[in-house]
């Protein structure tokens, strides 16, 4: 479908983060006319700098929170990416609980009601592993359970059910996308991530590093660049009026061994591990997972790079960036 | 649980609705302090008016959607049964399409806000088999895959993740359930459901009657007060953090069916039926579904009336309330 449909006009919501920014650019490259919507709350307009004087891409800065906003950018779309969310997975006590509720609820059905006014018939939705919480079934099939134990991925799963009731009611073709953790080379806020939080923490003290949890939490990794691929092919090989598909590696990787990789990365030997105990990193945490990802095979697509090789891959453009640019170390590894 | 708890302190949402007005009748007969938090908007003051005098009972009028109250009227309880909704579960082109996200999700997240605020540790929720969508199990078990079709189906799955992070996050135990079509003596509003309009129908012209769709759905239904029986069974005896059970009969029963026995209650022969046609009756309708009630069975627990006869007894106490009270016939399932 993509292949065919050139010129066709797509919004991006959360265009200017870290995947969405990729995705943006892989858009263009492939002729589509590109919206990115984006408030800027966590995405940054560095990320789409160079494409903001491309001929077919647009950028409107706003917030999903607001429906007349949502719905004039909405005018001649004919696709929808929606990547727009909170980025904060980790609820920490003192935190507002409806932050969630507001950026990833009323954000989302903000999105379907602008497309139902405008009659825009697709939509791609970058959900979460995090929907299923701590499953009995691992790898995780797509038809599992869900019982999230985050608010992020609760109300990822409220979006998903909104998806799935405007889907039918409103006849709009949708491709729900259930995301392991995303890593790449964009630089992302400092404490949000694994990755960034251990290049910080080992620029601050080469000798020791403290991990959240027992450093056994295993998860899955995918790089934002197989994620958008994977993205693009589902959209054109999926033909359900509803696809839910698990998007990430077959394997996981633990926390500690990423640990020595950063270590290994920055010449480090010898570091001092702390662990603060616990199974899981946070509250919310989902302290271990594998994805199936049968149902992707099954279409004919699976991941170049393993959980191992996409961390080692996002580890060294991470710290390439760092060192060029002279910015903060960030990370970049995306919501789970 | 509940036999031992006694004197606790319950708030019931939508305790002046038809199945919840009945709840709070029956935890008032097992000697628990009852608090009604009702906005009457589809609830009435005359299904707990002969309450209203009791001692241990406390009517409070409000919104779920004004925080303040709720967490005002959470304080000192120790167990919510929350059972308010938006009752029309139809989705009628034209209508708003926030009327579900206001009434269930931003009430569900009101109500557990208040309980984590007040630290409740115990949750009741009504929620429904439309969070299933069409399933391609039948009859469905509580792992099916969810998928909902209509906006109340959709939210009430949201509502449910949520519920189910925050008995994670905040040591919320909680019980989680998937009703069938409740059916009962309560006179409800006119159009709302197959009984009624059925009975008002034929009232207004007892030759013929019109039936939304094919004639050809099947729903479970469960009796309200066979409903509630179960919900307190499954309290007592499901001591998991997060429960979720299906709460119906383990068959089905057709439309049509229900048509010729209103007819003959209402002493009628000879009724000429129009189909408006279609597989459901109304846009999010799920034609046809059955409830897999083994995990109920198992705890220990199994309805004794099977959908018909569950049927066979509303319409019976619908027609007696009616003629009783002159007053207008609503008929009396409830969402499903």
């Amino acid at each position: 479908m993509l292949s065919i449909l050139v010129n066709m006009k797509v919004l991006v919501t959360g265009g200017a983060g870290c995947i969405g920014s990729d995705l943006a650019e892989a858009l263009l490259l492939r002729n589509f006319e590109v919206t990115v919507l984006d408030n800027l709350s966590s995405g940054k307009i560095q990320h789409v700098e160079k494409l903001l004087g491309h001929s077919r891409f647009h950028f409107v800065q706003g917030d999903l929170l607001d429906l007349d906003l949502v719905s004039r950018t909405m005018a001649g779309v004919e696709m929808v990416y929606h990547l727009a969310a909170n980025p904060d997975v980790k609820f920490t006590p003192g935190d507002a609980t409806d932050k969630d509720l507001q950026q990833n609820i009323l954000a989302t059905y903000h999105v379907l009601e602008a497309m139902r006014l405008h009659a825009v018939k697709r939509l791609a939705f970058a959900s979460t592993s995090a929907v299923y919480g701590i499953s009995e079934v691992q790898p995780i099939p797509e038809n599992a359970i869900c019982r999230p134990i985050s608010l992020y991925g609760a109300t990822k799963l409220g979006c998903e059910a909104l998806v799935s009731a405007f889907s039918s009611l409103f006849e709009i073709q949708s491709w729900i996308f259930r995301f392991a953790n995303i890593v790449g080379a964009k630089v992302r806020k400092r404490g949000r991530t694994v990755i960034s939080d251990f290049i910080q923490r080992l620029r601050d003290d080469p000798s020791r590093l403290t991990i959240l949890g027992n450093g056994r939490q295993a998860k899955s990794y995918l790089l934002a660049e197989e994620c958008i691929a994977g993205m693009f092919y589902a959209i054109e090989h999926a033909g359900e009026r509803l696809n839910i598909v698990n998007l990430g590696c077959a394997d996981s990787l633990r926390v500690t061994r990423i640990a020595d990789m950063v270590a290994a990365a920055m010449g480090l030997s010898g570091v001092d591990y702390t662990y603060t105990g616990g199974e899981g990193g946070w509250p919310g945490d989902v302290p271990r997972f594998m994805l199936d990802v049968s149902a992707m095979s099954l279409l004919g697509w699976q991941a170049r790079c393993n959980s191992e090789r996409a961390v080692e891959i996002a580890i060294q453009a991470i710290l390439r960036t760092a060192e060029a640019s002279q910015i903060e170390v960030g990370g970049a590894a995306c919501k789970p």
